[in-house]
């Protein structure tokens, strides 16, 4: 088989570079390791940037998005049984879109499909082979046997445990990581959400978020320890621990139910450089993690699928090199930038095991601080809607 | 001996009090440990806000200072061999002020002796009495022998080390500290200062602040490790080691001389709560201590004078009690503001030797951050400038 871009991984990322690019007359090859229904059913995130939104709309794929999911013109963030909103449009004349991951994967396959794009699934022993040279190819395999892609570039869109990065020699890459000393449980529940907007919520016993995906699904979250078990934590433990952790006033609005998924995710912070070796490009999760507080992983992904989507068209369509010889460079400066942020926000609203009074102290300041200041809310909200690609 | 009010301590929060409230008819003795020429031999900080500014004026003490003082518009922050600039003007209109404390001092002790002022000096042994009750008395001793001091009020504006602070009863007091693991050498030189401006400069071999006092003299900074003797470092070495850390176009420029005053500070961070007990208020290092990166200790200092000279005015002219029950509350909320901001502007420009990569490189994004962004920059102007009292 051969394709102008091979890509590596069929979640999101992956499908969007592969919709962008067929509008513009570049094929592309999807390879993904699990079945669709497998992508379909992970929970993930659910806040979208406005330059996602736009990739969005970009690849015709905007239109349910636009129809079902919900614009935030600001959030909440609470302490000491108060909140105060960060208004993003006042801010920053910009909002965010709640649209579930679950849906924009929905969408990209969709539209792939309704495109006769190419998607194979149930690849394994994927190999990048020759990407330091023009001629890159991957071999794989699939149920149905070996098989082989000659193409011009490939995008590693396969994730943090992907082999895209793994091809890159160890001899040029560099991988910074720092890992928290806490994990989110995370549950989704059938009922309304507490609260039109999101809850941050820094509390003595640890951080929470009320979060949703739509008016009749929402998702919430208690900061916890990586030794807890998911199945130590019954429904009504981890609703009667996040009524403790967020202000009385969406306490008692709380609208509790049966959890249809529970799970624990570790938080960390990664970055891989570089991000281009040869032509082999990584994007999203393959290169970079963020701790969740800020919602940065999924929009962080699309801000490396717009550097290389526009690389890519800038070679194919001008024959010019500059994009994909910048990709690099430009994609990590705003990657580190969304790093320094998730990092920040992580730091604001978490309680850490060795924080000393004077540590919970500069916490609280920070917090007052953002409540009483306009510019450091800018910041804020300049940062949560999206620094500019 | 009777007054109004005493106050332990001679440096200028202690003499700026007692000038502001003779200004308004109120009685006052200062204590001074030391002698007036030791009090002014001390080399210290030489950044004003506007706040401070405005005290000086009000306290009829402004003169020399708006003749002789330099008006600061911006400061340069340097990483990486290059220097961008915050416009401190421009982003919140207002400016700073670079007058030296050993000035301010000066000034002080002038306006305070031409109004016959009492200040005692060499005094030791002093001992805050009663201050849990109206009739709070000192007691202590000079080369004359033992005096008493009754009064309605006691400021405690006597330092980190003083009596003031160890006079509130342990079960009433806490404290919050943080030690960084590294000093600051300082150099005073009769040197024409390198930049108009300061230049806080972040590089590999540790952070460097080139500041200055007037026209030709000029105070240089570096980190350097606690466990350094000042014996050791000699002029040139401090100056190659200085011209290392700041960029070679400034280094190009920098006129070294001999060393007129050279010191190592430790850094710190301190905060004692309350900042009042009974009819005693604490005031300046008595209460709390920043890290000297941003400039907030004498600052801070002046903040909390504000906040008692309106409160003993409020109760000496209205017979109000509101501004002394709420002096503690109002002066930690911008205790702590500037407490972060110092902590704050410490980590993002010193070397720690337990940073990881992953933190250097935070460190580095948020220096990118700040210089490419006006929010940022805005955070950071206000806060520099000084939060409104």
């Amino acid at each position: 088989m051969r394709t102008q871009v091979a890509i590596i991984g069929g979640g999101p990322s992956g499908l969007l570079l592969s919709q962008l690019l067929h509008r513009k007359g570049v094929d592309t090859v999807v390879l993904e390791r699990k079945t669709r229904d497998y992508v379909l059913s992970r929970i993930r995130a659910g806040i979208l940037e406005r330059g996602f939104v736009s990739l969005m709309r970009e690849a015709g794929v905007g239109e349910r998005m636009d129809r079902e999911g919900f614009i935030h013109d600001g959030t909440l963030i609470a302490y000491d049984n108060e909140s105060f909103r960060v208004d993003f449009k006042d801010l920053t004349d910009t909002t965010v879109m709640v649209y579930g991951q679950t849906e924009v994967t929905q969408d990209l396959y969709d539209a792939r499909e309704a495109a006769d794009g190419k998607i194979v699934f149930q690849v394994e022993d994927v190999t990048v082979n020759d990407a330091d040279t023009d001629k890159p190819y991957i071999t794989y395999r699939t149920p149905d046997g070996e098989d082989r892609i000659d193409c011009d570039f490939v995008a590693g869109c396969d994730g943090f445990h992907g082999v895209s990065r793994q091809s890159i020699p160890l001899d040029v890459r560099r991988e910074y990581e720092k890992v928290y000393p806490f994990g989110w449980l995370g549950v989704l529940s059938e009922t309304p959400p507490v609260d039109d907007e999101l809850i941050y919520s820094n509390s003595a016993r640890g951080f929470a978020l009320c979060s949703m995906r739509n008016a009749n699904l929402s998702r919430y979250y208690i900061q916890c320890s990586m030794s807890d078990h998911v199945e130590d934590w019954s429904d009504q433990n981890f609703w009667d621990e996040l009524k403790r952790r967020i202000p009385d006033e969406a306490a008692d609005k709380l609208v509790t139910g049966p959890s249809i998924e529970k799970s624990i995710a570790p938080l960390r912070s990664f970055v891989a450089e570089p991000m281009r070796w040869g032509r082999l490009f990584l994007c999203g999760d393959a290169a970079h993690i963020v701790p969740p507080t800020g919602a940065k992983g999924l929009n962080t992904a699309a801000s490396d699928i717009y550097y290389l989507y526009n690389a890519l068209l800038q070679y194919f369509e001008e024959n010019d090199s500059e994009g994909i010889d910048r990709y690099s460079e430009r994609a990590l400066a705003r990657v580190w930038k969304a790093e320094r942020f998730s990092w920040w926000m992580t730091n604001l609203l978490h309680r850490y095991p060795d924080q000393t009074e004077f540590d919970l102290r500069i916490q609280r300041a920070e917090l007052e601080f953002l409540r009483s200041n306009q510019a450091a809310q800018r910041v804020m909200a300049e940062n949560y809607v999206g620094l500019p690609y």
